[in-house]
C-alpha cells in the first residue's frame, strides 16, 4: 500500500500533551479539516455522519413534545439586533458584518446570525395575535457565526453549526416548564445515547446568555477533568416581548406579553464525545451515533469462500445495526488499527476457522474484549453487546466524574484543591458576583453551575463569608 | 371564532392575475412570510416540513448512489473565489461581502458562498493524492446567498436552502455519466414524487452554469405556460483541477488533473409545486412531500361519540400515512376551506350517519371527487388513492405541456407563436449564440434547452437558414 495516503499512524498519548492528542483524533479520524477562512472547519464525511445522527434523535425528540422547524435568514440587520439592550451588548462584538451586496454599498449594515432570536421576535410579532396561536414551539438547524479569536475544531470555531429553539408561551410557568423540559431532552440526549453523564443545573448570572433571565446548563467532564458545556436553554421573561413590542390578546381580552424561551445544542458536543470516550488508540463512539456501529474483518481474505461467507455474515449483521465490510487488500492489523482510530464500536473477526467452527470473534473497542460467537447468535447478540458498549463508556466517564469532583468549605481548600489535578470543586456561595470574580482571580475557577441537585456543604461562602445561598460546582472549562 | 386570526380568505383567481395568485397561496397556505432583511425569506413550519420531505427522499437516493454528506464553510475569501476566471466572472457581481470582524477590518474580505466549487476544491486539494482517493462523491446541505435585484418567495430570492453535490472522478467518461446520473436523480424526484414532468436537456453555452463545459437542466412548465429550472447537474472537465491544481496519481504511476462534476436542487422546486399543480382553492400538494396526507374532518363533533369514532379513525389511518385529526371548533365547512388551501391529498369526513354505516367520505383534493369508503376498507384504500393523487396530479400537469408545446420552422411562426399564449416552442438551431441573442430580442424568448430527446424538424436553423444542428425549446422562465 505504498500509494496509500492514509497509514494509520501513533497518536500523541493523552497524557503527553492531551491538545495534540485531541486534534490528531480530529485529523486522523478523518472528522474535520481546517479551512483557508479563519476559524471555519469542514466537516468531513465521518464528522457530517455523526452529526446527522444526533440531529435524527434530538430532532426526533423535539419533534415528539410539538416543536416545529422553520427556516429563518442568514442575515441581521444592525438595527434589528439592536433591539434588545443586552443582548446586543453580548453579541456585537463577536459578529461578522456584510457591508455590500455585489458592488452596492448596504445602507444599513447586516450581521451574520450569531444567534436568532432577534429575527424570532420580529417574527412573532406578525404571527401571534391571541392566546389561541400560542404556545409558539419552533426549531431551527443551522450554523451561526461569532468572530471568536482563537478556535479549535468543534470547540470553538468562528463557524459551527447548531440547533436553535426558540418558544413563545402565554405564561411565565409553561415558559419556565419549557425551558427545564428542553434542557432535559439535552440531558437524556447525552445520557442514554451519547453515554456522556452531565450535570445539570443553572448558570450563575454573570455566566447566563446575553439578554436571558435564567440560563439552564448541563456540564460533562472531560478526560482531563476540564468541564465543557454541552447545551443550554434560557428563560427570557418577556423581555424581549417587551423590546419587539410582541402582545397577544388574553383570555381576558387584554393584551398581554408573551413570554419566551431558547435553547441550544451545537457541533461542540462532537468535542464532547472525542474528549469523553477517546483514548489513545483514537475515537470511542457511542453506539447510538456511531456511523458504523460494527465493521467486519474478514481474515485471511484471499482463502477460498473466505470474502463470499464475511458477506453473507455482513448481511446478517445490518439486520440488526450499521454494519460495514472491509474488503480492502490492506492487512487485517490495518484494519484493526483504523477502525480503533474512527471508534467502531464492534469489529468482528472472520477467516477460515472462524467458518469452520460456526463462529466469529467480536472484539468491543473500548475495553477491546474478544469474544467468540456461535454465528447464528449474532442478531441476538449485536443489539446486547452495543448496549453493553453503550453503559461500559457511561460508566466509565461517570467514575472519572465522581473520581475528580472534590468538596471545599474554605478559600485555602480551594485553592489547594485548584493547584492540583483539574476537575470539579464544590462549595457554597453567597450569590454575589464579586466573590464569583474572586474565584477566577485567585484559584483560576469559574463557575460551572448551581446543580439542580443541591447539597450543604457548609453555612457560608468560602470567599466572603457571608451566609451561604447555593452551592456552586467550579471548574476549568472548554 | 371572532379571534381566529387566520379566516379562510378567497385568493386571487389565477386567471385573473398569476403573480398574486401565487403570491397569495404562499402567504395564506402558511409556506413562507418576508423578513426585515432585504430579499430574504422566512420559511414557516409546513413550507420547512415540505422541504424537510424533499430533503429526505433526495438524501436517500444521493446516499444510496455513494454520496457522502459534508458541512463546509459559510464564506470564501475573496482570492479562493477569484482562482476560476469564468466562475467568478459569473458570482462576483451578486455576492455579500463581510469585511468586519466584530470591530476589526478584515485584511481579506470574504464573501458568503453564492456556490461552494471553490471551497471544495480547496478541500480537495489537500485528500486526493492517487487514483485509489477517487471517486469523491460529496453533497452538502445549506443555504446560500445571491444579491438578486428582484425577489419572489421559493422562486428568487437572496438567500436560498438547496443541496450542491461535487465529485471528483478518474476520468472524463465516469464524471460524464455522474453529471447525467444525478440528472436523472432530480428527475425521478419530480416525476415520481413531485408529480411534475420535465423535460430533460442541455444548456447552451450560454445559459450554462459560469465555469462549466456543460450544464444539463430539468425544465418543469408552469400553469402560466411558463419555464422553471428545476434542477441542473454541471459537468467540469478538469478546469476547475487545473485551476486549483489538484492532481492525483494514476494508474500509471503520473500526475492527472481529476475530473469534476457538481448539481444542485434548491426550495424553489416549492416555487414549481405551487406553480404546477395549484388552483383558485390553494395548494395542491403531491401526496410523497405532504406534510399531512390525509385530514380527518369530524362531523357534528358535539354529538356524543363522534370525536372518539374520529380519533379511532386517525389511528387507523395513521397506520398507512401521514395523518392528523382537526378537532378545533371551526365549522366543518371552515375546515374543508383551510385544508384545500393547504393541498392535503385527502380529506376524510366522518359524523353521525357515517358512523352509523361503518363508512366515511374520502375526498381528493385536486379533484374534488367523494367517495363512500367502508371503514375496514381505509388501510387498504389510501395508499391507492394517494397514488391515483399523484398520477391525476401528473396528467394534468403533462397534458398542459403537451397542449402548450408548440413546432415552428421559420422565425414568421416563432413570432406568431411568441405574440399567442406562453409555452414551450420548439425550434432547429444552428448553434451560433447569435441566433439565440435574436430568439430573445426579436421573439422574447431564451432557450430552456437542447432535449435528450430530439426530432428533426426542418433543415435549417429558423433565424439564420443555415443548416441546424439540434433542436432547442425555447421559453419564458421564471
Amino acid at each position: 500500500m505504498a500509494d496509500n495516503k492514509k497509514m494509520v499512524e501513533e497518536i500523541t498519548p493523552m497524557d503527553v500533551d492531551f491538545a495534540k492528542w485531541y486534534t490528531d483524533i480530529v485529523r486522523k479520524a478523518d472528522l474535520a479539516d481546517y479551512s483557508s477562512v479563519r476559524g471555519c472547519m469542514i466537516v468531513r464525511p465521518y464528522g457530517t455522519a455523526i452529526w446527522e445522527n444526533i440531529q435524527r434523535l434530538l430532532d426526533g425528540m423535539f419533534k415528539e413534545k410539538g416543536h416545529e422547524n422553520v427556516m429563518m435568514p442568514l442575515f441581521i440587520p444592525e438595527s434589528l439586533l439592536q433591539k434588545e439592550k443586552d443582548h446586543v451588548e453580548g453579541f456585537a462584538p463577536e459578529v461578522a458584518w456584510v457591508t455590500h451586496g455585489g458592488e452596492e454599498l448596504l445602507s444599513e449594515r447586516l450581521c451574520v446570525r450569531p444567534t436568532s432570536e432577534t429575527l424570532f421576535c420580529e417574527h412573532f410579532k406578525k404571527v401571534i395575535g391571541s392566546y389561541r396561536d400560542l404556545p409558539l414551539l419552533y426549531n431551527q438547524w443551522c450554523s451561526v457565526v461569532r468572530w471568536e479569536k482563537t478556535t479549535r475544531p468543534f470547540l470553538r470555531t468562528a463557524e459551527f453549526w447548531w440547533q436553535e429553539g426558540h418558544t413563545m408561551h402565554e405564561t411565565a410557568e409553561e415558559a419556565m416548564r419549557e425551558t427545564e423540559q428542553q434542557l432535559e431532552v439535552y440531558a437524556r440526549l447525552c445520557e442514554e445515547f451519547l453515554a456522556i453523564p452531565v450535570i445539570k443545573g443553572r448558570k450563575t448570572d454573570k455566566e447566563k446568555f446575553a439578554g436571558a433571565e435564567r440560563t439552564y446548563t448541563i456540564e460533562a467532564m472531560m478526560h482531563d477533568g476540564k468541564a465543557l458545556q454541552s447545551g443550554t436553554s434560557h428563560y427570557f421573561g418577556d423581555g424581549f416581548a417587551r423590546a419587539f413590542e410582541i402582545t397577544f390578546q388574553g383570555r381576558d381580552n387584554k393584551p398581554q406579553y408573551p413570554h419566551q424561551t431558547s435553547w441550544g445544542l451545537s457541533t461542540r458536543i462532537i468535542g464532547a464525545i472525542i474528549m469523553t470516550h477517546g483514548d489513545d488508540n483514537g475515537l470511542v463512539l457511542p453506539p447510538a451515533v456511531a456511523p458504523v456501529q460494527a465493521v467486519i474483518v474478514p481474515v485471511a481474505q484471499h482463502k477460498e469462500g473466505v470474502l463470499e461467507k464475511a458477506r453473507e455474515l455482513r448481511e446478517t449483521v445490518s439486520k440488526v445495526c450499521r454494519a460495514k465490510i472491509d474488503e480492502s487488500d490492506n492487512s487485517p492489523g490495518w484494519k484493526f488499527a483504523e477502525y480503533e482510530m474512527k471508534g467502531v464500536p464492534l469489529r468482528i473477526e472472520y477467516g477460515p476457522k472462524d467458518i469452520e467452527k460456526g463462529q466469529c470473534v467480536v472484539v468491543t473497542r473500548h475495553n477491546r474484549e474478544k469474544r467468540f460467537i456461535p454465528v447464528e447468535e449474532l442478531p441476538a447478540r449485536i443489539p446486547e453487546l452495543l448496549e453493553e458498549v453503550r453503559r461500559g463508556i457511561y460508566d466509565l466517564a461517570a467514575e472519572r466524574m465522581k473520581e475528580k469532583t472534590w468538596t471545599a468549605a474554605t478559600m485555602d481548600e480551594v485553592k489547594r484543591l485548584a493547584a492540583g489535578p483539574t476537575g470539579f470543586i464544590k462549595t457554597m456561595w453567597c450569590g454575589e458576583e464579586a466573590c464569583e470574580d474572586k474565584m477566577k482571580d485567585e484559584a483560576g475557577l469559574s463557575s460551572r453551575c448551581m446543580p439542580f441537585e443541591q447539597e450543604t456543604l457548609s453555612d457560608v461562602c468560602p470567599v466572603c463569608g457571608k451566609p451561604a445561598k447555593t452551592m456552586v460546582i467550579w471548574g476549568k472549562a472548554y
